[in-house]
Order: C-alpha cells, then structure tokens, then sequence
C-alpha cells in the first residue's frame, strides 16, 4: 500500500489546553475557580495555577516539528511549541499535513485521569470544573471539526459513583471513551482486586464505554536507581502497560464485567506474542494451586476479548500481528511527544508494513479504531462519493 | 528433528544442597561455623541453620515430577522431593531420563549470589564457607560426572576486590561461569552505575568468566498490591530481565569491558524483538538530549554482543529467533522447579521447534551453550567415536 492510500485514525494524541478553556464551559460566577494560566515572567515559562498550585508544562510534551537534537526536558511556554498543541484549527492541519483523518487526545495539565480536580478542596467544585472540562474537550476541541475526533472523557476519580454518572452524561453526548488509571492503587485509591470500581465499571459496561490506561496513568513511571541513566526509564516504560493488563487479567474485573473494554494506551504491541504465550503457560502450570479459572477458556482468549492495543513504531508488532490478533491491534501518532511519528507517519508506517495484505493494513491504522471507539467520520456528513472525495482531498492536501 | 536426536544442554537448572555439603571441603575445625541442616520435627521439614537464623526450603523449588494439580509454596522436606534435587547420582539419572547431556545448577539455600554469606558476623570465616562450597559445587556435585555439568561458582558480594579473587581461584579449577544480582541496588550495594563493581567485571573480562543474571537474583519480585492474585507476580517475573538487561545497556559497564558476557538466566526471549527495536528507537529519539553514544553500533547490537538469552517454553521466541539473534539464545530446563518441562523437555521442544533447519535448532538446544560457557562434554574422556555413542546412549537410555 503506497504513503498516500493509507488512512489513519490514532487512537493517542494529546491535547495541551489552551488558556481559555474554562472560559465557555462554565457559569462566569464560577470562573474564579478554575484554574488560570498565567505567565511565569522571571522564568519565561506558562503555568496553570490551581487552589495555589503550580503545573509547569514539560517539554517533552510538545517537541513536535523539532529534531530530536533540540529536545530537552524543561518546562516551555505557548510560544516554544507549534500551535498545533493547543490551538484546534493548527491541530488540524498538522493533521492533514500527516495524513491523519481522526485523531483521539490525551488530556495534559489535569493528568490523565483528571486527578487535578480530585485534589480539590472543595470537591463538588472540582466535579463542576470537571465537567466543563469534559464539555469543553467534546463540545469544543473535538466539536468544531466534526467527525475529525474521538472524544475521550476524565472521570472524578475520588467517587466511582460520580464516575458512574459523569460516564452516563458523556455518553449521551456521543463520547464513548474514558480515561482510567493503569493502577489506581499507586495513585492512592483502592486497587482493583476488591469491589471499589464496580459501578465505574458496571456504567462503562452498558454505556459501551472503552476505558483507555495510558502509559503513565499510575503518575508513577518505574522506579530507577538514583544515578541511573533516565534512557532506561524511557526504554521500560511499556512495563506499565504489561503490569496493568496482567493486573486485569488476573482480577476478576474481566470475569465479571464480560463486555468490558479497555485500551491499553501507548504500551506498544511487540511484547504481546510472548505475554500471551506466558499467561496461559502460567495458567497451566499454576492454576491448580493459585486457584485462577477461566472456565473454558484460556487467559490469552479473555484477553483479546477486553483489551485494544496500539502502537507507533512497532516492526515486531506487525510481524507477529496474527499471533497477537489482528483484530486487536490499532494505531497511534503520539502527536505532539517525543516519540511521535510525525509529520512523516504514513512513510514510517508504509515501511513498517512492507508485505502486509491490504486488508490486514486497513484494520491496524483505522478499522479495528473504528469499531472499538465507535468512531464514524461520516456521522455528521452524508456519506457520498462526493463526501467521500471532498474528506479524502481534506485529509490529504 | 526427531525428540531422540536433540542434544540437550541446559543453562539453568537447581540443585537443592545436600545436608553434607560443607563436610569434605572444610577444615574440621570450622565445621561448628558451617550452616547446619536440622529437622524441625513439629513442623516434618528440613531446615537449614546459620548464625541463628533458620531457612525452609520452599515447595515450588523442588516439585520436579509432581502434577500441577499437586504443587503448593509450603516449605517441604528432604524426604517429599525426588532424590535428583540433592543427589548427584539421581541428578544424573534425571538428567539421563530427560535426555539432558550437560546441566548448569544455580544454589538455593545461599540464594543466588551467595548473599547468605554477605551476612556473617564473622566476615572472614563467611569467605571460608563462601570458598567451601564453591569448591563443593565445583569438585563434588559437578565433578562427580565429568563432562556433564557446566559449573557455576558464587561470589563475595559484600566485597568487589574478594570478588575478583574468587573469580581467579574458580577459573584455574576450570569454573567458567559465576552469578551475580540482576540489580544489586536491591539487596542494599552500590548500583552499577558508578565504578564499585570494576574490579569485579575486570576479573570477569580477564578469566573469560560469563556472570549469569537469575530473575529473583535482586532478591526483590516486582511489587503488587497487598490482595493481588500471586498469578501476577508470577506473569511478571521475566521483568526482572528485562529491567536489568536495559539497566546494564545504557549504563557504562558494557562499554567499559567490551568483552564482558552476561547470562540472563529464566528471563524467557519472546520479548527480545520488541526490547531490541525499542532500545534502538530510544536511542534514535533521546540519544541527544540523554548523551548517549555507542559510537558506530546499534544498542540492539552492542546487546547482542554482551547478552545470551534462554528459554524453557517460549514459541514467541521461536518464531523470531532471527530478530533476537540465533547465536544468542540457549535452552534450560528449570529442574527441578514449577516452570520446568522435565520429564518432557524432548517432546515439548520437539513441538515448539516445529519447521526449524536442524542447524538452528542445535545452535539453541546444545552449541551457543557450549561456546558461551566453553563447555566440552569430551574434556575428560577420548572424544573417539566409541565415546560418543557410549555418551548417546548414556544419556537416552
């Protein structure tokens, strides 16, 4: 398949929010609330402040367009990054510039599971302010290109009731994806071996929710000697994904909640064939005594039913894509960090798919998307040759 | 290739150590000093006592044998293990039934580097037992079967400088293999990220002397949350591997001793190809912001110049032996421990290696083994062709 045919939905992106956000997202007499970007003058640098807090932003969070020889890891300002970190017209045409047709994004400054607002002093206004920023994330960020984005909702973490809820509430705005931590338990909350999540769970479940674990959902990446050299963090950072799934796999969450979603954010795919392998080696082997059972299926089974993976650049992925499952694999662009693609995906992935069928290269870069996320870039447009023509010149020009 | 016709070398089985050990290989009058084995007849297990401290032998070290409907983690004695755990003559006899022609054997009670004896009161009379049951492992348990065990020594750990003396000492008695921790920053010692380890790794170079890294060598598994299902920790394992094979590639030690060989023993290879394309993308992407230079290699090259993988049960690894490197992978058979494929190791590689040139198959089963640990089965007899079908048969029948 050349560059040009590929059509590609990334199911990791990320969002850096504008300063305005909250501004038409929430009663002005509740603005004062809210957390204000302002300018560092001393430093140079744009913070969030909230409740007296300070949020710097992190360089390598918006490196896009830049060569990896002027990275660094200090904190930035608006004016160091493109303005197609913030900026919803700029994103997309750095889109189409890519050859991207729809894209899903990560939150920033609030974290990944909004555990900014579950720090607030007053909670019923850290559900308010959380709220608008999911309003502002669908209505807004995603809303004006209609049909160009997968929304993805935060959840008030601090109450899986209000989680419960504020899933049923995006729902009905046509969001189907959520954010969740890759291990709550290191964030503070109870772990998911007991019953705490359930109604997060259960509301996700009838909602036809996916609950997207980014890398680094824990707030904890793995732990390195001090002195170590930070490229073995970097290097490790899918671990967290290959405990998360084990965490889920070995939990009754699966067994209990068997329609239940989940994407597994930025893990990459590559070390898939072999965990595979391993957990129904460990079943096997182990069952007996661990007391596991999966009734008459294998745990390598239960997985491909729950879990969605992606990747960037993954040759050993695509390689191994059958003995991962075809149907379970997706793609991301990681627009605007470090290890993005961009702007050069469709050539990075044509490479990478040298000999793939066509059929098998539409599933991983936007089909299996598409199904999982709902996604339909035609929902707001009626789907003729015309339109079809017009999004296609739209994406590509 | 038939199941008869494999040439089996292992590179990492156990031996439970026999009540005996220290008494042909002290002066008596330091026996009083040596770890005592004593039954705890309330509890009907075997234990071994040194400076007070008592140390049970754990069931799922020893179940070679059992079904896996049977195993449990309780702590056991001599008489509930086949005799080949302890037994040299049994050993052999397992060895034999399994088609197994040589064997590398980690310790149990002194832990995998020995730490046992980095605890002494007495740090000098600690050497002397250190000394006492190298020169057991070496002459007695190895030495009883010539050209059937690949021996594997400890080292002082508590000292860098008794380390590479040690070394020497095992190397002239044709030891050619020692352990080391898969992190020493664990077990409370420097980090190898600074120069404490030097000496160490010089006298590793200099004798040629490979260092096997065992997972659960750190003394540490990785953490789960209290009321996690065990399964996890036991999935999870081989992330010990992979944690230190990308702590020693990115720090200085592989570059500093250019000829350094490392073993990493149980870590499984089914998550190689992924590890080595992601090392070569991070250092592609941060390299100049993290001041990385291998000069003109590949870090996935620089690894498979300083690594040798292995694998008890592993298709993944199968399937892309060429992506991780076909003169570095090698086979083990855990006996006697849980993962182990003993009594069937013929039949179940025989499976796995399905569709595998017979020349590949013997680099994995027998000869990167051989080259790497340079062990020779012929060493101590004629290696005249009567020999070799004495040997043949010895071993199959």
């Amino acid at each position: 398949m050349r560059a040009e045919d590929l059509i590609l939905v990334s199911v990791d992106d990320h969002v850096v929010e504008p300063p305005d956000l909250f501004e038409n997202h929430l009663p002005a007499k509740w603005l004062e609330y809210a957390p204000k970007n302002v300018h560092d003058d001393e430093r140079d640098i744009d913070v969030w402040v909230y409740e007296g807090n300070v949020i710097p932003n992190i360089g390598l969070n918006a490196v896009a367009g830049r060569p990896p020889e002027e990275y660094n890891i200090e904190p930035t300002n608006y004016g160091m990054m493109r303005a197609g970190c913030y900026d919803i017209h700029e994103r997309v045409n750095d889109m189409n510039r890519n050859g991207v047709l729809g894209s899903m994004c990560f939150p920033s400054f609030v974290q990944f599971c909004g555990q900014l607002f579950s720090r607030s002093t007053d909670k019923e206004m850290g559900l308010n302010l959380l709220r608008a920023y999911n309003d502002w994330h669908i209505d807004e960020w995603c809303g004006t290109y209609p049909g160009r984005f997968i929304p993805l909702s935060i959840p008030p973490i601090w109450d899986p009731q209000l989680m419960a809820d504020e899933v049923r509430r995006v729902s009905k705005k046509g969001c189907h994806a959520v954010t969740f931590s890759e291990n709550p338990y290191k964030l503070g909350w109870p772990h998911i071996f007991g019953d705490h999540w359930d109604p997060f769970f259960a509301a996700c479940e009838d909602e036809g929710m996916v609950i997207c674990l980014h890398i680094g959902s824990s707030s904890t990446m793995l732990e390195i000697a001090p002195g170590a050299p930070i490229d073995i963090m970097i290097t490790l950072t899918p671990l967290n994904t290959m405990e998360a799934a084990t965490d889920l796999l070995w939990s009754q969450v699966l067994r209990k909640f068997p329609n239940l979603q989940f994407a597994l954010s930025e893990g990459g795919t590559g070390w898939l064939p072999y965990w595979l392998e391993r957990i129904d080696y460990v079943y096997q082997q182990h069952r007996f005594w661990t007391s596991q059972d999966f009734g008459d299926k294998l745990p390598s089974q239960v997985a491909r039913e729950h879990f969605t993976f992606c990747y960037i650049s993954d040759r050993s992925g695509v390689d191994n894509r059958h003995a991962i499952g075809i149907d379970n694999i997706t793609w991301e662009c990681d627009y605007p960090h470090s290890d993005s693609s961009w702007p050069h995906s469709p050539e990075s992935l044509t490479k990478q798919l040298e000999g793939v069928p066509d059929d098998e290269i539409d599933k991983m870069t936007h089909s299996n998307a598409m199904r999982i996320f709902r996604y339909d870039p035609f929902a707001h447009r009626p789907k003729d040759r015309a339109t079809v023509a017009a999004l296609r010149s739209e994406v590509r020009d």
